[in-house]
């Protein structure tokens, strides 16, 4: 177990810093922020080089690859890293050379995930027992959604990726974020004593992302981006329904939950009241830079709130 | 186990923010920063409350009473950290009265720190087994100091107490690695099968100090105060005790030990040649902001470290 906590985080403590050095060289003027952005983070954000959820999927994929045994579910798990990461390599790749913020159409790219996560799903239920479109609730209570478990399932997995994406909007907000959501299904896993291999995967994940923490602290020296935040949240996802908890995954992850929920209640309350808005902006980090808070100040509470939530979480829902 | 977290963490998130209210009355000008503190500091820092520890022990104690079977190893860790609160809270006060940075003297404090934790040490021994005076090296490799382990364990009481002292100087910096050092004991303690009692009140801590961490996270609406870091650090020394694992905690706590040696070094050098430094300043954190290092990237990379070395000692020293 440390062998591979430690593996992922040197591997990835290592190579950062070229990889910071190269991206700096490539490009000049780093990931563009979106347009809509506080003034503030337009001028000390931009130019910062992004991609580092790169070296953060290398390490883990390395040491899942010298520490893990490969059997179906850790097959599955690394099918769909890569392929979150490449739609988001694409998506950040595009958005550097065009110089723009619109990179992929965003149906085209809900879609693609949409079928990759149903693909794995409908591979792991083949290898599952018959109860695993069951869906656990709390205290033993379950609710069986038979073929509706795939588009749920897809859902988790999906729905995981876009929110880790949308909290991805300050320094070291992600990173902290996810850490503690790893950790949390990390220990889940091991409480329900699900294979050790799913374990050793959230602990490979903790590893790299906290080298990658050492250099995202705020002023960060390098983003993640798409490539890093949609295969961390599809992880995340996917090891919540390896480990049949995947409503526990919604309490452990509440704030990705919520920054999620901010943007829906604000396009709908947009659209419904044509201009009128409930947030200041949204995703909701963004409403309480506005309200005053330092960027350090919301990371922080918002680690504090995922800490409780955790243990809330598995206190009373595992 | 989850209802002392709870109740810690609630009473204290409660009464901390009539708390910073009540201490903005008392006092305008807040704690005064050491004279020799970077300019910075001494402009965003002057005039913030201070004493938050107050809170964070009434909620630490009030959660332990109630939940804590008070045996003697709990009687005297609520001693220990009353006493070394009270004597934080004279200094404090005597700062906050006289208007300058000098407390009570430097002497008198540690001696009666030394008499408080001398005088625990040996009414522990007088309950213990033999074996109390062994200090545990690594698996499984003891040493007998016999009489000379009282002195010890009261320079680990002390010495931890001062550690956390001195790295209380940047906002969330000592209560970001408090949190780590209680969850990491809390966890050794478990895997020792350790007195239950002992993991529920590093708990309490926990609950606790992350609520504090809310209101000190940079730019703090509070500090801590000698009255915190003192008697947290108390604490924490002597917790490695009752578990018996006194050189695990320098390791857990290696940014503390870190930053006390980087005081001794820089002073003994100072001395030695007549007026050279090898840190630009000491303690080491503001070495690190002085090399251009903000405020948030020191207590984020500190908190790695301290993961890491967290996750190193439990692996291979426990």
């Amino acid at each position: 177990m440390v062998a591979i906590f430690l593996i992922s985080l040197i591997t990835s403590f290592i190579f950062l810093p070229y990889f910071i050095k190269l991206m700096t060289i490539i490009n000049v003027d780093g990931q563009p922020i979106r347009s809509f952005c506080l003034q503030d983070h337009f001028i000390t954000k931009k130019g910062t080089p992004t991609m580092g959820g790169i070296i953060i999927l290398a390490s883990v994929l390395c040491s899942i690859l010298f520490y893990v045994a490969l059997n179906i579910k850790v097959l599955l798990l690394l099918f769909i890293i890569t392929s979150f990461a490449v739609i988001g390599f694409l998506d950040d790749y595009y958005k550097l050379t065009v110089k723009s913020y619109h990179g992929l159409s965003g149906k085209v790219k809900i879609l693609i995930q949409f079928f990759v996560a149903a693909v794995s799903v409908l591979i792991l239920k083949s290898y599952s027992e018959s109860n695993f479109t069951h869906v656990y609730l709390l205290n033993g209570f379950t609710i069986d959604l038979s073929y509706l478990y795939i588009p749920f399932a897809a859902f988790i997995i999906v729905g995981a990726a876009n929110a880790v994406n949308l909290t991805d909007g300050l320094d070291s907000l992600a990173a902290t974020q996810s850490i503690t959501s790893f950790a949390s299904l990390g220990l889940s896993a091991y409480l329900v004593q699900a294979d050790v291999n799913i374990i050793l995967s959230c602990i490979a994940f903790i590893g790299a992302i906290l080298s990658f923490l050492w250099f995202n602290a705020h002023p960060a020296k390098i983003f993640m981006g798409d490539v890093g935040s949609l295969s961390i949240g599809a992880a995340l996802g996917f090891i919540s329904i390896l480990i049949k908890r995947e409503i526990l995954l919604a309490m452990i992850g509440g704030i990705f939950v919520m920054e999620t929920l901010s943007v829906i209640i604000q396009f709908i309350y947009f659209r419904y009241t044509k201009g009128k808005r409930i947030f200041l902006m949204s995703p909701i980090h963004h409403h309480f830079e506005k309200k005053g808070w330092s960027e350090t100040t919301i990371v922080i509470r918002f680690w504090v709130i995922a800490v409780v939530l955790s243990v809330l979480a598995i206190a009373f829902f595992l």
